[in-house]
């Protein structure tokens, strides 16, 4: 998928709204819990449920692993699922991965080619080519680690570094391995008052910014700092929208929540007078 | 598996050795080639050639993601096949994993549980609270990326902070949320001025070298910098052994490597006054 590709499907969906796929099978309704393909379904319920008001669904690849093979099969069923019925969707990793080049190739062969991801979020840590390997990859987007929301952001990543804070190294740095035409950012929504400095730095890139609802970021500060002159952000939610009902109507459930906040989104594309 | 079985396990073999299983299916030999199964053949045909020399196995994760459903199915049955014929050794998922708390917890159960690893090497970019799930299981460690091998570390792991580099940073903090009894440091065999250092820093606990061999790294260094009064160290070599043959020899050149390594290592052991 392009940039153009997506930013076109955000305009026309009034939508910058990610969903993310971080699905908990004990939170899940109960009535769907004794099923072993409880995964798949429910997945890809909530997608058909949410996609009229979603513009990208991020798998969280931790909570397919846990269940090995058959986890790993369930990732690829929705994956194949996404990527069959709407082709339009951008779809991102949530693997956090990264490591010495070699393996970093494996990484993203493995996450754009086998899995069919459109782009992948990565961590920073072991430097300039445990990322590059993912960068090679036409038309795929790899989504580094700046900022994150967990408490933990603040043991490394605003730590200073000389005058500025590591994570904002981490942005100076990958500014020089590629462009925004390749590369994203994490920038955890709990850290809004650093958002707008993020935005100083790398004002053409995609921003994702999860943290949005139960982690206790907010909307309209996130796309006040956020939105660029091309939309440029995505925001996840993943437990508001996923475990939004607990009966049979739990996809209508996650579906009102999930127009709530495009709802929310186009009215703050109209403020900044992006549609 | 705790710590007191694996430092007598490296007594009684005479050997610090970690064969790392980075399997590129196409550096293996050309007439293994043509198998759907030839990952789980080559490897098994390498740990059974160089089990007697060795204390641990590291499969390398994205060498197995790589492949989706099938590549997960074969990393299942190359640890099912560790533990039935080898339960004395350690076993470590070189995964890098690490994200915020709910999700590490899912990867700590499909590292410890669904696949049955003793360890897995976790990157500390997200900090405490994306480590401290892995910590949670008993008899079960984390390996913390300190220093890596690659040229990348200069890119944020060298940087100061402070009086003090990223790395030792990571170190002197991680050292609050456990001790040696639950956390290892992956150390890169080609830094081995900074090794002494780093032990004086952590010197109780066990030290993961990669980068010996292929990567340059000096052994003799490493021991005289890493070992400690309970050895306290694994070397780890991947493409050295693995690839050593390439016709029908192949198990039998990866053990004359891997025999040849544990006599260095023997020696080396003899003269810290270790064995």
């Amino acid at each position: 998928m392009t940039l153009d590709q997506l930013t076109e499907n955000i305009l026309k969906k009034k939508s910058f709204l990610c969903v993310g796929l971080d699905i908990d099978v004990e939170k899940i309704p109960s009535f769907m819990q004794g099923s072993p393909t409880a995964l798949v379904d429910f997945s890809k319920k909530i997608i058909a449920a949410t996609a009229p008001y979603a513009v990208a669904y991020k798998p969280n690849i931790a909570f397919f692993e846990t269940y090995g093979v058959e986890g790993i099969k369930a990732l690829k069923e929705v994956m194949d699922y996404i990527n069959d019925h709407y082709p339009e969707m951008f779809t991102i990793a949530d693997a956090k991965r990264g490591d010495i080049g070699n393996t970093s190739t494996r990484y993203a062969k493995a996450y754009f080619e086998t899995f069919g991801f459109d782009s992948i979020t990565v961590a920073p840590y072991m430097g300039k080519d445990s990322v590059e390997p993912f960068l090679d990859f036409r038309d795929k987007y790899t989504i580094l680690l700046a900022l994150t929301s967990n408490s933990g952001s603040s043991d490394f990543q605003r730590l200073y570094v000389g005058d500025s804070t590591l994570y904002e190294q981490v942005l100076t740095q990958s500014k020089q391995w590629a462009g925004s035409e390749r590369l994203m950012y994490v920038v955890g929504a709990t850290q809004a008052e650093a958002l707008s400095k993020i935005r100083e730095q790398v004002p053409d890139s995609f921003l994702l910014v999860p943290g949005v609802g139960a982690q206790g970021g907010s909307l309209p500060e996130v796309a006040h700092h956020g939105l660029n002159e091309q939309v440029g952000l995505l925001v996840n939610s993943s437990r508001g929208i996923l475990y939004a009902g607990n009966d049979e109507n739990f996809a209508q459930a996650a579906a009102d929540v999930a127009a709530s906040l495009q709802n929310e989104m186009a009215a703050l594309l109209t403020k900044k007078g992006l549609i």
